[in-house]
Parts: C-alpha cells; sequence; structure tokens
C-alpha cells in the first residue's frame, strides 16, 4: 500500500496511490482514517513531504564500498563501525519530491547526492528486541542526503554540509511492503545512470538499528531513519536533476539549482 | 512577558504567568491569542513543554572554562572555535520542568548536567543580519543538557550520551525579556550550589549564531538553540536534583532517577 501526501483544488490531505490515481483520505495512517470518494490522477496532484518527523534519525557509514572511497579520499584506513550508531538530520532541510534543491550561493563544486532508503516509524516504541524490532516500521521511502564535501571536510559538524536548506528531499511517497533483500537502489543524473547497489547490502539492517536504538530512544510515529548509501556521486551542477529509484518504493527526483 | 503551556482539569493551553497566578489564552503566542477568563494558581498547575521544536539546534562549546576543561579531561589542547558553528540534539529526549531525568539501566556514574540558555524562535526567519537577527527572538526558556561522559568518549556520535530518553530537560517557561549581559547561570544539586557564571559570557553571542546559521537554514517558529554551558558538573546520582536558574529566566528542576 501507498501513502502520500498531497494537494490538489487548494486542499491537503493523505491519500492512497492506486496505479495512477491518488485516493484522498480522511485522517492519517497513523491513526484513524476513512477513504473518502475524492479521486485525483497522480500527475495531476501536487506531492508534498511525506512526513516530517518529530526526530529525524539517519546512519552515516553504513555501506562498504561508500566508506571505503571516502576513507581513500581523506588517505585513511576505513574504519568499519562495529555496532550500529546513529545520527541525526535537520528538519529545516526537508524538501519533497519535484521541489528543487537549491545550492546555497558560497557553496564550492562538492555537491554530491547520496541516494538512500528510509525507514517510516508507525508506532510509538522503545526496548524492542529481534524479535518485535519490524512491528513499529509503518513503511519506507527514499531520501536524498545532499553534501557539500569541502563544508563537510571544512567544519567541526555536519550543520550546513549536510542540513542547508533542501538539502533533504524526501519521498515520493511511503510503501507499506518492501522486500529488502531483493531491493536495488538506482541513481540517475539527467537521466544516464551514475550509481547502483544492493539496497539490503548494509553493515547493519533495519532491525538491528532498531534493537539499538530502542534501548535509549522512543521512535514516535512519523520518526524515520535514515539508511545511508554506497557509492560515490559526481559533482552536481546547476540544472542538474536527480532521481533515485528503490525497487518495489517508487522515485524521488528533484533538480538542483543555483541560490540567486 | 511569560508564556508557558500547561494542563489544568485535564485541559492543556498555553498561557501567561503573572506573579503566582497563570491566565489561559486561546490560541499560541507565534500566532493569534487571547486571553481567556479562566486562571490557576502556578502551584497548581501541570507545567508542560514549553515548545516541541521543529528542529533543535544547540551549540556544543560556546563557554572557554567548559572547553579548557573537558580538553583538560582528554588530555588534549584546547581547540576553540573560531566560528560559530551550531550543531543538533534530539526531540525525544525532551522532558518538562519537574519530570524525571531516568539514567538507563546501562549506563555508567558518569552522568552530568549542562546547565544552557534557551533561545526561542518566533518567527521564519532567514538571510538576517547583524541589524535585525534579534527580531526573530521570541524568548528564552533553561536546559539541562545531560550527558553520559563515558558513552560520549566510546561512541562515534552523541547519539545516547546526550539524547537518551529524559535526557533534555527543558523550561520551565519561556520569558520574552532578557538582559544577557546581567544574567547569571546557578547550579544546584539537592539544594547546594555547584556551578554558577556569567550567562553572557559566550564564545559566540546569540545575535552571531542566528546570522550565521540563517545564511544556510530557515528558523521556524518554535526552533530552539541551546547556547552551551560553562565550567563542569559532578556525577549525578539516582535521587538527586538538578536545579538551573538564569537571572530573570526562572528555574528549571528535575529529579534523577535509575531505570528500573
Amino acid at each position: 500500500m501507498r501513502w502520500l501526501q498531497f494537494t490538489a483544488d487548494k486542499t491537503s490531505s493523505w491519500g492512497i496511490v492506486e496505479g495512477d490515481r491518488v485516493i484522498a483520505v480522511d485522517g492519517d495512517p497513523f491513526g484513524e482514517w476513512q477513504r473518502t470518494p475524492r479521486t485525483h490522477a497522480l500527475a495531476g496532484v501536487k506531492i508534498e513531504l511525506p512526513v516530517v518527523p518529530r526526530t529525524f534519525y539517519c546512519v552515516g557509514l553504513n555501506y562498504l564500498r561508500h566508506l571505503k572511497e571516502a576513507a581513500n579520499k581523506r588517505g585513511e584506513v576505513p574504519n568499519v563501525p562495529d555496532r550500529p550508531e546513529v545520527g541525526y538530520r535537520a528538519q529545516n532541510a526537508l524538501i519533497a519530491h519535484d521541489e528543487n534543491v537549491v545550492i546555497p550561493a558560497n557553496a564550492t563544486e562538492q555537491i554530491h547526492y547520496e541516494g538512500e532508503l528510509v525507514v517510516v516509524i508507525g508506532k510509538e516504541a522503545k526496548h524492542l528486541d529481534e524479535h518485535n524490532a519490524m512491528e513499529c516500521v509503518f513503511g519506507y521511502t527514499i531520501g536524498n542526503d545532499v553534501s557539500e564535501r569541502t563544508w563537510q571536510k571544512a567544519d567541526r559538524g555536519l550543520w550546513r554540509s549536510k542540513n542547508a536548506d533542501t538539502f533533504k528531499p524526501m519521498g515520493p511517497w511511503i510503501e507499506t511492503s518492501a522486500y529488502l533483500d531483493k531491493m536495488e537502489t538506482v541513481v540517475r543524473v539527467n537521466g544516464k545512470e551514475t550509481n547502483r547497489f544492493r539496497t539490503g547490502d548494509m553493515i547493519f539492517g533495519v532491525k538491528e538499528f532498531i534493537v539499538e536504538m530502542t534501548k535509549y530512544f522512543t521512535l514516535w510515529p512519523g520518526d524515520v531513519i535514515w539508511m545511508g548509501t554506497d557509492g560515490a556521486s559526481p559533482n552536481i551542477r546547476d540544472g542538474d536533476t536527480v532521481e533515485i529509484e528503490i525497487t518495489g518504493i517508487g522515485m524521488l527526483r528533484n533538480r538542483f539549482v543555483a541560490e540567486k
């Protein structure tokens, strides 16, 4: 089942995607909801952010190839995580499918994409174990963890390098069924494939992260966990369009434009 | 003016503190609001979190003494920030005045407080300069940046060391007038003073942070910036009560209890 938030006829609501139609829903998928008679062509609605998370979790280094390439660029030995440790991104940076990533005026040319699977939490949860960890998952969407690498190296933390306004496209919708072992993530720049990896090839999987995180954190409905990326990115320029497609989930597309 | 969120007679709302009374308000201070005839004794209401920020900003190292003491403990030379760089904390960890900080079952004895001034944003804002930066500030509250120092040293990031559930007490209310140059932060453990510093003795002030942050970030109403702390903390134990008082703002009090 595919859930999205959308705007049509100046009204925003949750909806269910069925083929090329959107069925508007009263309520929301984390609580009470029911289908309405209102339907729209998917191509005719404005797709909104699927959620604004209360807490915005992400995993920095969770694929071996990405980790090794990043270490090589710094002339360092890769430091492979020995346990699932989570980080954060910032809500100000979120934008929806088909909205523009704005490259800040003082950024360097080192603007990169990172295509990521995003876990969307559906239930309040703490102290989960390997048997019930996946029960708190509502579904999956797609994220682009846009990064300015010069700032990432120069700064003490990941504030502007990862969290400048518009640097976190997420969407287009939430798919509730996923087969992580069979999924591929494919990235295209201006229609040309630049990256392809097995989505499930993570150092630590969704279940391991949820078990470890809920030792300390209460997860809330709408919280998201961005699961990291594999491979590297070319420099993305003013006017480029980046598409991230994950098998069975969908495709997240955003154009990059220079700040005026 | 002092704004708080509170619950009385099973109803939650915004209110204004006047002396020892709370005047309930319809609406909220970031939009339309008006006083109601309902008033309560301040001592008789449950004080709630003043805000749950959309983005939860914080400043890690912003007072020289704290920075030097932390570096000395690590046997390192203090690395004084040369520009205002911001970090993040996590919404799951927030609790209100008089709620309990729960020390996780597997934490070490190295549980510390950090008393901080908290800036509350009142207006959507970007690209502010030194002349208009302070116009986006709604007011000030108090934060306790509770930290587990063993985890802080052992982990790649600040996830559980700073963001375990209940590790971010904030409140009790938002004071809209403040005189940063004249304020002192005083911390007491079980009534005994353990720390006192000039609140305004920051390496970079509120204005400098807002100017730098809004080069990249849109600030939203209800966003918070925790401004860092000075000095050090003794180990806080099961049953201890920590009070953080800032001149003209108020006093944030929380008891620490061991997880069962």
